[in-house]
């Protein structure tokens, strides 16, 4: 019997940037084997798709429903085991409540829902089905964000006091500057891209990290976007105040019109005794920095890191891995919990950080609208 | 007839670090000779630091009025010319009122008084003294900050939209975090250093460097400081949100508890068109960065770089100048300015920095203590 | 019918670290499925690794001899197309002269072989055969390193007149220092590792990049190897200075003994008007220097790269692609000229890249042996 | 009594730029007094040059034999003690023999002389004299220079087993490739620059850092230089293999055509525990690197420093110095030599280090020009 889960696709066909990089990541450590999908809503191109990266056919369905029909009907060893959801974002929180609904385990892009709501509807849908939700809020899978996490765990920066996390890109600038262009984007309309672009979009992945990293929770925050134009209704930059419980504080910055960034996502942990720097362009460097000690640069692969760093490697120090194998280390890591093998709670963000993202999300909004005011998140 | 221009010092006598650097600065280009001092407070200490640096004792005056009735009585061509103040906080102001109110150039560190109202009424005396006043934000003086000044005024970014700064320090770390020391050292004391600790002392200079580069003025802040303890009174970190008018937001950021990082200084400007990114610690590189072009990375001494910048190099490229001579600069431009010479408004922060670096942190103050709300700066 | 190319494996079986990258470069663009294998010598594990990474079994082999004659008993159109090498160096040549004489196309690990000898024959071989055959100097499919080697094509850097390349490591000092270790260890015996072990393991790497980014070639070399110890018998460091033509001069570094250096494959490219420095560590980061405009940053997946560069990324802008996604760029060349389509001469090193290298390494040792004099390369 | 040391200046005057490093160089550390001086061949230019920086110009005699004649008149307490040698390279022999043979401390410009013999004379005269002699390899100044130097003393590195230095420029490329220009220019003319231009400009400060961070002498050694065309007779470019004993093996690699490089110094230094790297360019940055343990990055100012190391820093951590600091440094050291004082051998530069480096600068000539062969060094 084949050893590779059964992996289904919802969305990712033709040239989605997010779907080859899902791709690929399921394929790396040789775990997955794509079996099923709909990958375009469009029946022949996502025939032809399945042509194209030569999946069988046979379980290519015409939508959605379709999927579920069909696969439910298929004996349980041969049903797709895990879906990966990666249409565009309002489809995510209908698509993962169905899968959940019927047992399937679900990887999902981010954000999960398009609303807190959604998201606290389908945390209950998990908690019920009990199978294996993950989140791929890619950035967790590098190995050396894997190792601030587990050194600050084990007390390496000793109580933690102020963060700062900034998420900045540029590429909204040729559209922004222009009256008919800023109009007519799906990214600057309410209706199509839900209630925050910047935020939305990138600010969610650099609070994820701030959680992810320092193992605390955002209690408040407050906002204040930037529009750059009247007519324009969409956050493309902001700038969040926060607060982590007491007395520590810090600063989670966003933005799409940082002219000349590329994927500036880059974070930075002070604690008491010392602090981490890394950023995601350079993703192999981990600085740790101290008042009174040199500075240390972490690289991954070392006998020096940790386990849960180490599995996120696959060859020797100095052979950079990138992006496409921060997404795998997330799929290898929800493929453990699916077989039920023993992993890590680090390996794959889960449905908690899915709510609390949309719970950031609306807070900024919230703030921003209310007149840059303190907005309580939920613990 | 000697050609340099006469100086008196106040203050940056012993081992005072401030002191080495404004004497230092004074010499590099020739143009100064320390005539007259009063060191140091204690009148032995004084004439003997006068010895160790070889300055003759004739004119070490045993406290500031002997000095200013001392060289009032000189004939005009033997008396002090420019006086640099380097004392604690609180004596810049009445050292700098009673300079300027007898004729005397200033040079003054920053902060340049200990209020907004001492601030405009060394204004008013500047007003009516119609001498040079420098202050001495020494950041501004290095060749790549000039740069950018210069490039952004001629249009190279197009209009600016967003700002970001930091000024990051972690050496209060090993004192905030015992009882015993924070409570006792004068940092931490209001009654000793004031209103604000990070914000005053460090957040001013990334103030200050948003304003000298982009041409632009801050409108209006919200600021939440950090103080880690309950019984600590002092702010020791503190994010500035900002608006520069016209949908042109951003942020500055202060910490004294940013452990491990030294001198850090930083600024990024975006505009429509491109961006400039600097880090004081790695003064001599500086990367301008746009959405379709690759990044350039600009150094001094080049015959691309401007004139202002230019005049702030003394070697050839690749012969790393620092913040000595980023100081020396400063004192570079205020000789030009004292001997009636042309020079570019860019050489020296002036008295109207002073002032609005004071309502900069009078303004950061006044929003944290009312609940991090809007603060309009005045115009 | 299936569109994917139907690949074979020798070795790579196990935790060999050749082996995961040959196999995740293989899927990256959906365009190779293994159909056939002998991973490892002993059956059991053969099978057993199959199993693991879910190939399925009928066509794992026993051995090389059996995989041969198994796949030419199939019909055409289920042979195997392709057959990827990855078995230890002295195997190379006996497996591809046999898999090209029988009609394969070849994916071949460097060394290519052991001996010049052995490569020129492999080179008559393959102009006999009329297949493809790729050679995997990894680096080659960088997008930066492809972006150097099309700038310089089309006249960016002027005429070149220097090069310098280096390939430091650290990892063989944990053994060098061990005289027991030393002398038990398969890398350091002549008799298991052939006649060199810096040089062959890596500096032939640098020679590589040296030729594939310039378009020139070593015309002669003069080489001093550091052996450490007496009782160790071959390179573990050495230096060789290389003459590429017309006053064209430069040196090539390679070392397993430059302590705490990982994988530091670097290389500077100088020609008249302007000069290209990239390291591989850092392998989106391109640097074009001049003597007159500020240095520029290329990074990959812009518009401003060439389409060779181009099509070795997969992601926008700052999100970085690593060793893997080089090594795939390579496969994804090789899929085009198996196909017979259009390719670019840059995708994929050939046949001539093997027979060179190989020329490099007898060069450098006979340049050592013989006294560190000038040894002549074949043209 | 004036505690500055009388220092006398030949050479350096108009725009030279050796005169002003050297000049504020003495000024930083308050120790030195500019009492006379020949700054330039022409009277005229040199009394104007003297009012300029505002020295005294009864002390400004018309030529050297003038200046010593005069100071010889004075009384020793009056008299120069220590007279810096700024002039073009063919003079500072003669002139600092003369200097020495009327018991002059001397700091003297690199190369110390034109020839190996000179500087054999030179070293015999200088221990007849007594006196203090200072070379001015600037580069040794650098806190993280003397920090290497020191923590390899104490064995940080363990033995040492390879060196790697470069110095790379490109400024030449605007004369070497015109026909004219390279015809004329005194640098690229063997009477004027003496027998070699890279080597003898640039490559001697690598060559002078490899010795004086590891405490090892180079043996012997093999140079190739490359002059770029048939009419040059100046080395513009050359790399030197070199051999530091018992298996110590290392390269020095110097350019004026490396394109792009502004000055581009750096060395690395591998020994069996650990490794250090510096660049001249960040010279605040210096990494030590290990096999095992994560890289870390020592800067100036920290209490974990050597002493030799503090002793070059004026401010706190994160305040960059650079080269006149640097320089500044030697005067110190000097300075303190020159008072009769403890100091660090260190500090400064000596003779020893002046007559190595014209053997090298010979040998490297001769090892070219007879075919790239190895030339020992004495002793």
């Amino acid at each position: 019997m084949p050893k590779k889960i059964r992996l289904g696709i919802l969305g990712g066909g033709g040239d989605s940037l997010i779907g080859v990089l899902h791709r690929v990541a399921s394929h790396i450590n040789d775990n997955y084997e794509i079996v099923g999908a709909v990958f375009n809503p469009v029946y022949e191109e996502n025939i032809g798709f399945a042509k194209e990266i030569d999946v069988p056919t046979d379980r290519i369905y015409k939508d959605f429903d379709a999927f579920i029909e069909g696969e439910m009907k298929l004996p349980k060893e041969e049903r797709i085991q895990v879906c990966s959801v990666q249409t565009p974002n309002f489809l995510h929180f209908p698509m993962a409540k169905k899968l959940l609904d019927n047992g399937f385990h679900v990887i999902c892009e981010k954000p999960m829902t398009t609303t807190l709501e959604e998201a606290k509807i389908l945390q209950e849908a998990h908690k019920k089905a009990g199978t294996i939700f993950a989140l791929t809020h890619t950035y967790t899978g590098y190995p050396m964000v894997r190792q601030m996490r587990e050194m600050i765990k084990s007390g390496a920066l000793g109580k933690i006091h102020k963060v700062d996390a900034r998420y900045y890109q540029g590429w909204i600038n040729t559209i922004i500057h222009d009256k008919e262009k800023r109009s007519s984007v799906w990214r600057l309309d309410p209706e199509k891209a839900g209630i925050s672009s910047c935020m939305g979009d990138i600010g969610v992945h650099a609070f994820n990290l701030v959680e992810y990293t320092t193992g605390l929770q955002v209690k408040s925050l407050l906002c204040d976007f930037n529009y750059l134009y009247e007519d324009n209704k969409m956050d493309v930059d902001g700038t969040v105040l926060v607060r982590m419980g007491d007395h520590v504080k810090g600063v989670i910055r966003g933005s799409q019109v940082a002219t000349g960034e590329e994927n500036g996502l880059a974070i930075a942990i002070y604690g008491e005794k010392a602090s981490f720097r890394w950023e995601q362009e350079k993703p192999n460097f981990l600085y740790k920095q101290s008042d009174t000690e040199p500075t240390q640069v972490y690289k991954p692969g070392h006998a020096y890191n940790s386990e849960l760093s180490l599995n996120g490697t696959k060859l020797p120090p100095g052979h950079p891995e990138g992006i496409f194998d921060s997404m795998a280390n997330i799929y290898l890591g929800a493929a453990r919990a699916i077989r039920g093998e023993q992993y890590n709670d680090g390996e794959f963000p889960t449905m908690l950080d899915g709510v609390r993202g949309m719970n950031f999300i609306e807070a900024t909004v919230e703030s921003h609208k209310g007149g840059n005011v303190w907005v309580e998140m939920e613990s």
